[in-house]
């Protein structure tokens, strides 16, 4: 997508300098989100020039789709007075997030300065600011339609072309009473179907699913994603309307929230922008800490192994086989806690399914060890290891199998029972884990078939 | 959300044998989520009931939203003639789906009765079936509005009342030439701000961002969310106009998407169904397989342990260190793989970058691998194993995390250049690859830092 703003540079780079005021003409053909792109390709002194040409309404749509850092870089180059009045024209939810992103100093010059050009925008800002950037009230705009009851069909659509210009969307019109409570909900679409005769108390849909302020934004998206609304209410606890949250935020929240996921599994904290817009020195700050505590963990599996140290002495074959076992034991519990880790995110699994989510990766792990452990025991017989080893790899394959499926399934289930992030914390627990307990199962049963040769080989050495 | 669907499944069945009648009326104020949730809760007898104690148009929307399994096991219980009419009624791209999925003689059969039903309905099966399931043109409905050039923003709306009731988004309306060549869009938004006596060709937007019926799902998906669209035409070669794709399918194809890319990461196949859902034996189906590539690549560990036999034996020490150092070349791997995988699906990373790739995770590796080394020497020096281990353990750290940064990032984008799914074939590889690179550079550089211990040692045994 990147192509229609690298296209674009030259030609606007050329226009800068040779007559600026023709640049409002030739992006207004452009997407906004292509010209956000463009100020991005842009160094800061240009990008702060193109906006400038730009009316205030036609640089807030743009300004609004950068990502904080280059907004924060453009607040500083452009000025408080000359940012302010794009800041004024921005959704109210984006003006908030800019406000809140920027250093205190800034946010503060720049909120007085709102107040002067724009009352009621920095009144939004201050009621929108109330709430953690990644709840509904995070997410949601004062931007919408409301009305009271007493109104028709054709009075409503007609308020919507009086004030719809600055809504954020004009698909839904809520019904409020005089002091602020929602009455309910009624659609464009519903409203043009109906006679406009008709009164909007009849059209209406009183059962209205709304979610609270601080509701998680993931559980929005997904309530958005599986009901298919276009919009949502906000409601205060004595169901007061606050805010209204669009699907268009909610899409960008679906694509965060499953990059984060998708990091934490690759352990890795969350990352918010794109991999080349990230700094060297976040990435280290990012992985570093992740991978020094899997590392750390992992040192058990070096006290672990030192207890075997007489086995391992004697009978230096069985360290051939410890990577291949541990590994095994990692790959059918991360089978497991990723299946679960899913199905807690959308909601298909519940901590209190917990049983028969047991039940169900007991019985597969069953299966998957039994497989596994005939290519094993194969594999061990073409080694020519012997009888002893083929039993002690068959068995201790089955026994790690079933301990990395409970491990993979349970350990999610019972973070989250804590009140922990499953994404965020399983991984590191089920990999130490699974590694400390798989070495243990192995020396365990290859004391138990390997007993002859352990003995005769001490003897010997 | 199963608590709405849960707490009627009583009152439903009390209804259901003693009067049916009533169910329509009391089904009414539910969202058609929740029916589908409580259709979903209810043995295939009831479910038919309830659906056929309801209108048709009250069905379909039910219907529709109920997984394949399900939808499959209503069509045999309830027969071809009794669903031919819900089926009419459905949305034209739910209605194919449908289709698709039933075994060909059921789809036959209900095909030919739908043709007697709804010959239109059967048409614009006939024409989406054309096209791949994860396409753009799998996701498009016919079920739009569009309108010649040659009319006012009021007849326009005019045509919206008319027609809008059939139409799964009457928020745009296209405008077509006489041969079905796309012309321009107008949303309803600049409809309702126009004045009703302005023509269409002064309000429409010309310049129109279409896919082709090829585009595969996800970037369809990530387009609509990048430019906040709500609706996105489909093309020919030609730009007639196929269908349109409307938002709340795409938000449904996001988490689809992920889902598969979690699970892929996880080493399982994609599973289509939630967790409890998915029976048994399709877990073993799409677990097995991975798991037992993953564990036959892992076969080559022992292979190169192997080769390493006089060490082992004459140092066992260096046996405990295996499982540290393989592990931290893994999560280092699994670092880096999880961040271009990611990068490659959203678009932010392309296979061209990859020399830039290398340079960022070369440089990350560097101080990655100093913070490791750093914390590693010290534990060896607290475990006593001396000045050698103490050296060798650092420098194989540095060396493994180094290989681990290279291989995970490099692998996806070498597989993306193959033409395969990186998110599918990464993990196998990257696990093994970085595992044996692992095993070999330990005992490489154990070979140096360790000679004269290595030499006594075998001196002695």
């Amino acid at each position: 997508m990147l192509r229609v703003a690298l296209a674009m540079v030259p030609e606007v780079r050329q226009l800068l300098t040779e007559d600026p005021a023709q640049l409002s003409d030739l992006l207004d053909e452009i997407h906004d989100e292509d010209l956000a792109d463009l100020i991005g390709l842009l160094d800061d002194a240009e990008a702060a020039k193109v906006l400038m040409a730009l009316r205030a309404e036609e640089a807030a749509p743009i300004f609004e789709r950068l990502d904080g850092e280059t907004q924060e870089a453009l607040v500083e180059q452009m000025g408080v007075e000359s940012i302010a009045p794009i800041v004024s024209e921005m959704a109210a939810d984006d003006r908030t997030d800019l406000i809140e992103a920027l250093p205190d100093q800034v946010s503060g010059t720049l909120l007085s300065t709102l107040e002067k050009v724009d009352p009621e925008a920095a009144a939004e800002v201050e009621e929108l600011a109330k709430w953690p950037e990644d709840s509904a009230g995070g997410l949601m705009t004062t931007d919408y339609v409301s009305v009271g009851i007493h109104l028709t069909v054709a009075d409503v659509i007609e308020r919507i072309r009086a004030v719809g210009e600055d809504a954020e969307t004009i698909y839904y019109v809520y019904i409020v009473s005089d002091r602020g409570h929602l009455i309910g909900v009624v659609s464009l679409r519903d409203l043009l179907l109906a006679s406009p005769s008709e009164k909007l108390a009849d059209v209406m849909t009183e059962n209205v699913f709304a979610v609270s302020p601080e509701t998680d934004q993931e559980e929005v998206a997904r309530t958005m994603a599986k009901y298919d609304f276009n919009a949502l209410p906000v409601l205060s606890a004595d169901r007061k309307l606050l805010g209204v949250i669009t699907v268009d935020d909610v899409m960008d929240v679906l694509t965060e929230e499953q990059s984060e996921d998708m990091q934490r599994l690759g352990a890795v904290g969350p990352i918010e922008d794109s991999y080349f817009k990230t700094s060297f020195w976040t990435f280290i700050q990012k992985r570093a800490p992740w991978l020094a505590v899997l590392f750390v963990g992992e040192f058990m599996t070096g006290e672990v192994l030192r207890r075997f140290e007489h086995e391992l002495e004697v009978v230096a074959t069985l360290a051939y086989y410890v990577p291949l076992l541990i590994s095994t034991g990692g790959n059918s519990g991360s089978q497991s806690s990723s299946l679960i880790i899913r199905g807690l995110a959308v909601g298909d699994v519940r901590v209190g399914d917990w049983a028969s989510v047991l039940v169900r990766e007991l019985g597969q792990a069953v299966v998957l060890g039994l497989i596994l452990s005939v290519i094993g025991m194969l594999r061990v017989w073409l080694w020519g290891d012997g009888t002893g080893f083929v039993l002690t790899i068959g068995a201790t394959l089955m026994a790690i199998v079933l301990m990395g499926c409970t491990v993979g399934a349970m350990l999610p289930l019972l973070l989250r029972r804590l009140g922990l992030d499953p994404a965020t914390s399983s991984t590191p627990f089920i990999a130490s884990l699974v590694d400390v307990l798989g070495i243990l199962l192995y020396f365990t049963i290859a004391r138990l078939f390997l007993a002859d040769l352990l003995a005769q080989a001490g003897a010997g050495g």
